[in-house]
């Protein structure tokens, strides 16, 4: 029988997640699994909240890491918030904007966009304008756009929404652990992530956390949430209180990971780990420009984490990316949608983000590009 | 900062799931993480497509596993195939039958059940006479239902729908590498499991399969698949073909883990391994006979890997299991709903079911009845 797990190599993950993982979270996957209801598994749940709640900067008891990958966690806000004919905003300027309205008009909202060039920021002078004219149940925005490499500005459409009864849904799914959330004093309601993106843990749990207000809309709702499986008023009872309830069998060792994975940014501190993350997104930038590269993204509007990279006129985008694969053992991203073709996506996440990891890329590219 | 982890004891998992885990699956849940469209973990992703057919015998093309744990594949299967108003017909006698009854009417399917008494099985007869009268577009059954410890007659029922376009759905959560299934064979249409039973993988994914008959009533859908996440239309572009599209990030290394798991069983041949479950499952109900003590389900009836047994009057259970954890670092299940209080659930799925585990508990129990 073919063995392949010993064929696997170690490549260097600079593509958009998943990232770089450390050996301790690596080691913290193989540590003996424990029933779900077992009391210390629970103590190892009750301090997952605790340190996501830290890096969110919330108060927000609803703080859990929801079973399933990154987007299990929109399909877990929009559905548990979501009913019939509900009006829902969403400001799109990339795919994961799009991937919303798609969730959200599947679960029969009344979905509206704003929507922005793919490359450019979501501009709030609009929005502001569109949540005068009619309320919106929830409006909603991607805090970092995966796909182009932009920062949208969600402390400035938080405060729009200051005082209103909307609820305001945020996916920080390669924002969380990479750069600065407050979730509380930027107004957000309702927000996802994924782990394997700025936490630096195999993708596999997505962290979700939910406002007071999140939770009354929930609590209010007339129809039973249309997904048995994510359904926040049954999982709650499992995530909180003196006795749990048992809903579905959660990842013991994927939580595990996770918890190494809080640990070790915690241990390093935020401050640091945001300051590294844009001190080598700098050197990176730097690098890139002095091989004659662009990138896609106006500075202002640059994230940390996730790079867009113009390809150069004439230069078979795919077999860089091939070449960087299978001779240095590099992985970086392709442009989705419209960037097809157009952008490499470089990724400096968690633990990805090191000098010598920008070193190696910047040196594989000069050699390639010459 | 505490160090949870490091406080992690082994426990022999014998409860209804998860279940012990062998090393070797400990070591690919921290092999290196791949990115989901590098083509060596698309090799892997192959590997396990194939391995599960061999255990479900089928030749089905789309057979995968979901992102989520064995619920998820429970609210696959039913968010794929139904629409509004379906008529589908759930045969009951569990825990999760009456799930099945929830998830199908949270989607807006007209659901009827037939109910049989907890700790017997689904009866043929009556199914017949209700296929019979109406025609359903599904009608569900749970394999081995985990809450009672019994075995529902799958085979038959499948015979009953044969030749009709009646969509056969099977939960095989719990048997799936611990008594045969022979998906083909059987009849059946879709089919859905989870790794922490019988395949001895931590929790984390559910593998299923699709019958063409399925796929087709998949793509003849009038409306989109009202869950993006689960959308099956969209999962399978990622799990098939020369080329791959992206859906979300798969979580790479619990796919490492199912892999490992499945290996372990091949390698040992799936007949020594449903022979070594019934095996100790005979010594573990000898033995408990012995400790005076009686099973719930009749003989015919009975799961080899999930023994359910009456608690002896005026036996405090909870407080059995809870020197059992505590003292002896083993772990069964309690009884669920009207069973709740009335039995113990043991487990003894896939590395779990040895002599040493079923020697060590009968030992303990043996001491603590005393």
């Amino acid at each position: 029988m073919e063995k392949l797990l010993d064929g696997i190599e170690e490549i260097l993950l600079m593509g958009p997640g998943p990232s770089c993982v450390h050996d301790k979270v690596y080691e913290a996957l193989g540590r003996k699994s424990l029933g779900h209801l077992d009391p210390y598994f629970i103590r190892i749940m009750d301090a997952i909240k605790a340190d996501l709640r830290t890096l969110l900067d919330t108060t927000n008891t609803l703080t859990i890491p929801i079973s399933g990958t990154g987007s299990s966690g929109m399909e877990a806000c929009f559905v548990n918030l979501i009913e019939k004919d509900d009006p829902v905003l969403i400001l799109i300027n990339g795919v994961f904007g799009m991937r919303m309205q798609d969730v959200a008009q599947r679960l029969g909202a009344h979905v509206e966009n704003l929507e922005f060039e793919w490359g450019t920021p979501v501009v709030v002078d609009p929005v502001k304008k569109k949540i005068a004219e009619k309320h919106y149940k929830i409006v909603a925005v991607v805090h970092a756009e995966t796909s182009t490499g932009v920062k949208n500005p969600v402390a400035e459409i938080g405060d729009l929404l200051d005082g209103s009864d909307t609820i305001y849904l945020v996916d920080a799914v390669t924002s969380l652990g990479g750069m600065p959330i407050a979730m509380d004093a930027w107004g957000i309601d309702a927000l996802y992530s994924g782990t394997q993106k700025c936490l630096s843990c195999p993708p596999g749990l997505a962290p979700l956390s939910f406002s007071d207000k999140a939770v009354a809309a929930l609590e209010a709702r007339k129809t039973k949430v249309p997904n048995w499986y994510l359904d926040l008023t049954m999982i709650m009872k499992y995530w909180k209180g003196a006795t749990r309830a048992y809903h579905h069998t959660a990842p013991i060792n994927m939580h595990y990971g996770l918890y190494q994975a809080l640990q070790l940014i915690l241990e390093e501190g935020l401050d640091n780990v945001y300051r590294r993350h844009r001190h080598y997104h700098d050197e990176l930038v730097a690098g890139l420009e002095g091989l004659g590269l662009s990138m896609l993204v106006a500075p202002g509007s640059r994230l940390p984490m996730l790079n867009s990279v113009n390809v150069p006129e004439g230069v078979d985008e795919a077999a860089v990316r091939s070449t960087l694969l299978r001779e240095y053992k590099i992985e970086i991203g392709a442009g989705l949608g419209p960037l097809a073709g157009k952008i490499w996506r470089v990724g400096l996440m968690g633990h990805t983000a090191r000098q010598e990891n920008v070193d190696r890329l910047l040196e594989a590219l000069k050699t390639i590009l010459a």
